[in-house]
């Protein structure tokens, strides 16, 4: 399975660490990013890196998408260059960016129509699960080619999870974007009263995360909140667009989702006051 | 320091299994509670049960209450028969229910003028925890008399922290339940959604909680909303009290909480629809 020869496209917060993961295991790994200079630590690691698509594409086996948005992955995969021209048949797209469930469905029809397989493969767990190659993967796509890549996805994640055919592995994610978005605002509020009353904050952080209140965005980002230290990590523009995807999923299914939607508004709020480059626990800044 | 005699008062959910744990641990104890059938399995395991509060009271060096509510404590200590008349100057009373930080305040006052010292030791982690002696416990009060009873404490919580002077431990406490209320709220859209979508809800749910989205209420309370079993755990009712004595809290500070403001809101609509007996999940029938 090392023998695979993997592409990797989107060397950006998530891409690099993930990428550096790969050539770790012992995987033949080209990288190609539009800003041509982020693919010299990885080439320093041992990855070829690519001057185009084309070339990438080329010389896979196996691509993994990592970009930040549906148009992103259109236009990597159908656009002028993209990889729909340049993969051989029995070539796997793994489009690990988080994007609209109905745009992976389409995308991987119109690729079964040149036998490419594409796995939609979203992730959870910032960039230190990608760093650590402990990632939770949610996977849509037919169980076969699933099976067939697990060991590049095992390379990457320690929670992997097959969620169903094309698209299942998008919606897995929008709905744990439900709770990533519920379990931050929450560590938001709690940094806030524990503040205004006087109490401190480092304690009262971890006798919470002691307890049922516990959760790994409190833990994780609570102390970051705490010191007003809103590096990203995952960005608030991005937050936003996952949310979204998810109120529309979730309204296309006619469910009343109350805490998605004060999520959704609150972080679309953020993203209006100009806080969309900060990280996500940056939504802190909504109120101060 | 085993050699205190302890006395607990309120053997419900909670009460109950923390009794056991201390007497687990070698502590001489003495239970009380108005249902006096409750005491039986106590007795069992070597507790006195006691036919009065003021018999406890005078039985007691150390007293711990777990009840429902501000007016309860408030009974048990200052009400006809109560244990300020029957506790011995130098006793320390412990009460580890839930309830409004000024009263509890109030109430350290009162006893002081007695020389009985008061702390507020609320708790979180659930019946589980209680059971295994792994509490969460956010202690207000005096450090000295913090110190002194900190080994009865541990027997009964992996997570002790004092949080300051009379009354920051429920402050604390009310900050633990945004977050337990947020993260809940969450679990319950994240299986409408899953559910909703025709994902296998147990797959969605141990994927989540191997990334950014897990949380105790996830890992704990989800596969009981999955299977529908709303057996309390902790009670709806309870859950609501809780809210309502947080956002007076918040709000007293002057600390805007949409997040909080939401999750009361929905938990006072579920006590309204009749659900209160419910385990505090059980907000997912609140969209039967």
């Amino acid at each position: 399975m090392q023998n695979l020869r993997i592409g990797l496209v989107g060397l950006g917060t998530m891409g690099a660490p993930m990428a550096a993961t790969l050539l770790r295991s012992g995987f033949i790994l080209s990288v190609y990013n539009r800003t041509t200079a982020r693919c010299g630590p990885l080439v320093e690691l041992g990855a070829r890196a690519c001057e185009t698509l084309g070339e990438l594409g080329a010389a896979s086996d196996v691509v993994i998408t990592m970009v930040s948005d549906t148009p992103d992955v259109e236009a990597i995969l159908f656009g002028s260059g993209g990889l729909a021209a340049s993969l051989a048949p029995g070539a796997v797209i793994i489009d690990m960016s988080t994007i609209a469930p109905a745009a992976a469905v389409r995308f991987a029809k119109l690729l079964a129509e040149r036998s490419v397989a594409m796995l939609d493969a979203p992730v959870s767990g910032g960039e230190a699960g990608a760093r650590s190659g402990t990632l939770s993967i949610m996977v849509g796509g037919e169980r076969a080619v699933f099976e067939r890549i697990l060991p590049v996805l095992n390379a990457m994640g320690t929670s992997v999870v097959h969620a169903g055919p094309a698209g299942r592995g998008q919606m897995t994610k929008l709905i744990n974007q439900i709770a990533t978005s519920l379990n931050l605002l929450a560590a938001v509020e709690v940094v806030r009263v524990a503040r205004a009353a006087g109490l401190n904050v480092e304690d009262t952080l971890r006798v919470i995360c002691g307890g049922a209140g516990a959760s790994w965005l409190l833990t994780n980002l609570g102390p970051k909140i705490a010191a007003e230290d809103f590096a990203p990590g995952f960005r608030i523009r991005l937050q936003d667009k996952d949310l979204q995807l998810a109120r529309a999923f979730a309204g296309g299914l006619g469910v009343e989702t109350p805490g998605l939607a004060l999520a959704a508004s609150l972080f679309r709020r953020a993203l209006e006051y100009g806080l969309g480059e900060l990280g996500n626990h940056g939504l802190y800044r909504l109120w101060d």
